[in-house]
C-alpha cells in the first residue's frame, strides 16, 4: 500500500464517522451507532472506498485499548466499595443470568459438543458478549429526566461499574481459553496472577504517578506516560499472562483512576480517542462485518438474540433489585436502565474475532443489540418514570 | 508481528523519549533532541529493544503531517504579508545561499554527473535540507533576554515565517523529480497547479469551517474535520499532484489559520501530536539512523555540514539585514538567530529518505546540525547583546 493511501483511508473514515454521528444524535441515538455505520457505509459492503488494512487494524486495536483506559481512569474504586450489597448483587446476576442466557441461545441455535468443545467456548463467548453493561446513555437519559441522583439511579451506576469489572474477568478467563490446549486451571491461575501482579505493580506505579503528580501537577508528562504504563500493561497481560489486552488497559486505568489529575490525564487521551483512534475504531467494526454471509437465518438470529439481550438484563438486574425490596416499578427501572450496550460489546466482539472464539457473521447481531437498546433505553424510562414517579426525584433530594 | 508487540513499542518510545526529552530540556537544548536520542538508544544501533517496523514507520508519517499541520495552523498569513521587503529579503537569501552551500558541499565531496543527473538531484536535496529555520528557540531565548518585540526580533521572526513557506517550496519542486522520466517544466507545472488547486480549494473549505465555527464553535468537529482535511490535503498532493505529503498538510493548515477558532484546532490536535505521534516520529528518525556506516571520513563531512549549514544562513540572513541598513552588530544577531535548524529539517531529510534522494548515513549530520544549533544559537545570542544592546528593548518600547 502506497504510505498516502492511509491518509485518504483516515479522511474518509474521519469525515463519514463525524457526519453519521451527527445524524445519530439528532435521532437521539449514540454517536457511536452513526460511527459504525460509517464503517458499513464506506466499507466493501457497500460504497468499497476503505479496505481493510493492517494499519487500520492496528490503528483501531490502539483505540480499544484506549477506550478500556479512559473507561478505568473514569472508575472510581471508592464508589465500588461504597455502593454496598445491593449494586453488587444487581451486577453480579446482571452477568450471570445474560452470560448463561447467550450460551443457551447459542446452544440451542448451533448445538454444542459438550463442556471445554471447541463450540462451547463459542456458546459462553457469544454469552459473554451479552454481559457488559453501558451506562451511558441511560446516565444521559436519567439525567435529562431528573433521576440520576435517586435511588434507582444511584443503584444503576455502581452495579453498571462493578459490571465492568466483572465483564472483563469473565472476558479474561474465557479467552484464555482460546488454546484448546490450555487447562481450566492453567487459565485460572494466569488470571489471579495477573490480577495479583497488576495490583502489585499497580500500587508501586501508582506511588510513582502521585509523586511526580505532586511535584509537576498538570504536565504533558502525566498524559504520556500513563499511555506508555497503559500500553505496557496491556503488552504484560497478553504477552506474559495470556490475559485479554484490554484487561490490561482497563486494570492500568483503574490504578490511576485514584490519581489527583486523573481527570487530567484522561481528557487528554480523550482528545486523542474521539479525533482519530476512535472514529478508527468503531469504523472498523463496520468495516469488517460480513454481510455477504448475512441472510433470513442470521436475521432470525439477530433479532432473538436481540430479546435474549435485553431480557436477561432485566431479568437478571430487575429480579435482584425486586428481591432487595425495590418496587415492582423501581425494579423494572433498574432493569430497564441495565440493559444498555455500548462498545465494550462491540471490544468483547472485536476481541472474539481476533482470538478465533466468534464469526464475523454474529457482527450484525451485535450491532443491532447495540442500535436497539440504545433508542429503547431512553424511551421505555421515560415511560416508566411517567407511570410511576419515583418519590426523591433530584430537585427534592436537597444538596 | 504479535499485535501486542506495537504496545510495547510504543510504550517503550514514550517513556524514553519523555525522560531523554526533560534530560534534554534540563541541558538548556531543545526536548525533541531527547526524543531523537531516544531513537538510537532503544533502536537497533544500541540496546535494541524496538525494531523499526511498517507500523512505527505509518505512525511516524501520520506523526509528520500532524507537525506540519499545526505548523501551518500556527502561521500568521497576515504577518507574512504585513513583515515587507526587509523580512522578504532576508528570508529569501536565507533559502537561496545555504540552498547552494549544501548543493556545492556535495558537489565537492561527492562530486556531480552534470545537471538534472541523480548525484545532481541528491546535492540539491542536500542543501534543501539546510534551508529550513526552526525559531522555536531563537523565539524562546529572545524572550527571555527581553528582546522579542525588537526590530531583530520582528524581523527574524518575520522572515522565519517566509522562510517556512520559501523551504516548502524547494522541497516541492525538488521532491517532484524523484521520478527520472518527468521534465523540469512538468514538475513546475504540477507544483503549480497544485497551489492553485490548494487555494481554490482551500477558499472553499475555508468558508465551510468558518460557517461551521459560527454554528458550533469550540466543538469536537472542528479538530476531527479539520484533521480529515488534512489528511485530504497530503493525499491528493501525492496522489494527483506529485507534490509532498506534508506540502499538503502544511497548506490545509495555511487554509485554516485565519480561522476564529484555529487555535482550537491546533491545541487538540497538537495533544495527539505530543502525546503519541510525535514521539514516534522523532524516535523512528533515531531507529533509521545508520550508525553501521559511521566512520570518520562520515564524521569530517558532519562537522563540515554543521559549518557550512550555520554560516551559510548567518552570510545569507544576516549578510541581508546589513544590506537593508542593519548595524553590523544587529545584522550579526538576525544571522545567528536564523541559523538554528529543528524538526522541518529531519522532516525533509527523512522525506528525502523515502523518495530516495537521500542516503540514511546523512542522518548524523542532520541531527548533529539540529542538536549544535539548538545549543549555540541561544548562547550567542546572549553573548551579542551583552557586547551591543539594542536601542529598544521591550521593556522600552512602552505600549
Amino acid at each position: 500500500m502506497e504510505s498516502f493511501v492511509m491518509f485518504r483511508d483516515l479522511a474518509i473514515i474521519l469525515v463519514a464517522g463525524k457526519y453519521l454521528g451527527l445524524l445519530a444524535r439528532k435521532l437521539n441515538a449514540p454517536q457511536v451507532a452513526g460511527e459504525i455505520l460509517a464503517g458499513l457505509l464506506v466499507g466493501p459492503c457497500l460504497l468499497n472506498l476503505v479496505q481493510p488494512s493492517d494499519f487500520l487494524a492496528q490503528m483501531a486495536e490502539l483505540g480499544v485499548v484506549l477506550l478500556m483506559f479512559g473507561a478505568g481512569l473514569d472508575s472510581n474504586i471508592d464508589e465500588i466499595i461504597k455502593s454496598g450489597p445491593v449494586a453488587l448483587m444487581v451486577a453480579l446476576c446482571g452477568v450471570v443470568v445474560p452470560l448463561l442466557a447467550g450460551t443457551g441461545l447459542y446452544a440451542v441455535y448451533y448445538g454444542i459438543d459438550g463442556v471445554g468443545s471447541d463450540s462451547f467456548m463459542r456458546a459462553l463467548f457469544l454469552g459473554c458478549v451479552l454481559t457488559a453493561t453501558s451506562v451511558t446513555i441511560t446516565v444521559q437519559a436519567l439525567r435529562e429526566l431528573g433521576h440520576l441522583k435517586g435511588k434507582v439511579g444511584t443503584t444503576i451506576l455502581s452495579a453498571a461499574i462493578i459490571d465492568d469489572v466483572l465483564g472483563i474477568v469473565v472476558l479474561t478467563v474465557i479467552t484464555g481459553f482460546k488454546d484448546p490446549s490450555t487447562s481450566i486451571t492453567d487459565v485460572i491461575l494466569d488470571t489471579v496472577l495477573f490480577f495479583v501482579f497488576a495490583l502489585t505493580v499497580g500500587f508501586l506505579v501508582f506511588q510513582l504517578f502521585e509523586r511526580m503528580d505532586l511535584r509537576h501537577p498538570h504536565t504533558r508528562r502525566l498524559p504520556i506516560l500513563g499511555l506508555a504504563f497503559c500500553l505496557m500493561m496491556a503488552y504484560i497481560a497478553e504477552a506474559l499472562f495470556g490475559v485479554a489486552d484490554i484487561t490490561g488497559a482497563y486494570m492500568a486505568g483503574l490504578v490511576l483512576s485514584k490519581l489527583k489529575d486523573s481527570s487530567y490525564i484522561e481528557r487528554r487521551l480523550d482528545i486523542s480517542s474521539y479525533t482519530i483512534f476512535g472514529p478508527v475504531f468503531f469504523a472498523s467494526v463496520g468495516l469488517s462485518t460480513d454481510v455477504s454471509a448475512f441472510n433470513a437465518s442470521i436475521l432470525v438470529f439477530s433479532l432473538v438474540f436481540l430479546v435474549v439481550g435485553l431480557l436477561s438484563k432485566i431479568i437478571g438486574c430487575g429480579g435482584t433489585a425486586l428481591l432487595c425490596r425495590f418496587t415492582p416499578g423501581d425494579s423494572l427501572k433498574v432493569g430497564v436502565g441495565m440493559m444498555n450496550r455500548g462498545e465494550v460489546a462491540l471490544i468483547v466482539a472485536q476481541k472474539g474475532l481476533a482470538v478465533g472464539l466468534m464469526n464475523a457473521a454474529f457482527f450484525p447481531a451485535v450491532i443491532m443489540l447495540i442500535l436497539a437498546s440504545a433508542i429503547l433505553t431512553p424511551v421505555i424510562l421515560q415511560v416508566l418514570y411517567k407511570l410511576q414517579p419515583e418519590e426523591h426525584p433530584d430537585g427534592l433530594m436537597g444538596k
